[in-house]
């Protein structure tokens, strides 16, 4: 099979098309024309089109595209069909909250461990998975195949705990931590830096109004 | 002050300079040269300069930049000078973590109310402030002057609470609930969809492992 380089643009939105195939699968849907599912996602259809193109191209010209089959393949395309075992290191409300999302195990990823410098907090369990103390995850995470660890800690600590997590054979964080981390080539990160969305998100409304005074403005001087 | 559409995508990377600058600023650094900020960033220096000029550049040639003044700077593009009050709707972990979380205070977002349709929830307080119950939204919108509302609620039901919300003149929703929502024009939506991100980074494990495969595989075939 060929294989080219995928923008991380590309990758970036195959979940979302995964998501929308998965409701129309769950609503009994079972053909869908780029036209319509255009109009669901609000992406154009020449986009849509591009975008499947990449890997192959799931349509038949005229017949649309079968939603279950595309909602498979894209699945096999982002790897959720294999196992990933998971840990979440840092037990306080959103390393629980990320902890109990049954959701993730559907989508093949099976929360393994949960890790807290607290010593309140170990022996606690989360969604049936005990809280184990910092002592005991370099042996866990070599013992139990954990592909990736989830860190839900604050900032200071955070770059330490990745690297003993790169030591121990860790292939992936997803970071929640407010702060960039370093590892070697090879291991995956993907941040979720809370803070960032919410900043563009305020920028974004007083943005629209500043827009509109404006626009008042404009109107006036004409 | 002339002003031009700026696109997303910069608008994206702002917070992260924002991040940066502010670690700098607490570490008593006052001037940082668009070199060294890329090294510490891993941008490109003129990708650094390209996105700065976007807001008329802050650079005098040959002294780098004043890291307070740029902070303070990109911290009012941003809107982080002005108050933004702000609900949790959703008092589950994901919603408690978000509201006991204090650096959105000291952003200018201020923590006002939180709302739950679950009565054992409610008069609960997180970080001092009460869970309400869904009845008593529409009033606490309109009373209290509230920008933004916070998702932390399934997906079912997430549409029919952003209406209510935009009912009652909320003007930005940030988004958690595992769907894209339907609002109209000029009311800002952030989505944070939790899975999409863990998808991206399964995908990025096992592609990475694939290449490395084919390498492999590539070197043995010359």
């Amino acid at each position: 099979m060929e294989e080219k380089e995928i923008s991380q643009a590309v990758i970036g939105r195959l979940p979302r098309y995964f998501r929308y195939l998965e409701e129309l699968k769950d609503g009994g849907v079972e053909r869908i024309s780029s036209q319509d599912l255009s109009e669901l996602m609000k992406v154009t259809a020449s986009q849509i089109r591009q975008d499947l193109n990449n890997f192959g191209g799931f349509g038949q010209q005229g017949y649309g595209y079968n939603v279950e089959y595309l909602y498979d393949e894209i699945g096999k395309i982002l790897g959720l069909n294999r196992k990933h075992n998971f840990i979440i290191v840092g037990a306080g409300n959103l390393g629980r909250a990320l902890g109990n999302y049954l959701n993730f195990e559907r989508r093949g990823f099976i929360f393994k461990g949960m890790f807290d410098r607290n010593p309140e907090f170990v022996g606690e369990r989360v969604r049936g998975v005990e809280v184990m103390s910092m002592e005991e995850l370099d042996s866990f995470v070599r013992e139990n195949d954990i592909d990736i660890a989830v860190l839900t800690i604050p900032k200071t600590g955070a770059r330490e705990v990745a690297e003993q997590l790169v030591k121990n054979g860790i292939r992936g964080i997803w970071n929640f931590a407010h702060v960039d981390l370093n590892v070697p080539e090879g291991i995956q990160v993907e941040n979720v830096h809370l803070s960032d969305s919410l900043m563009k998100l305020s920028y974004n409304i007083d943005r629209y109004e500043k827009g509109i005074d404006m626009r008042v403005e404009g109107e006036r001087e004409e």
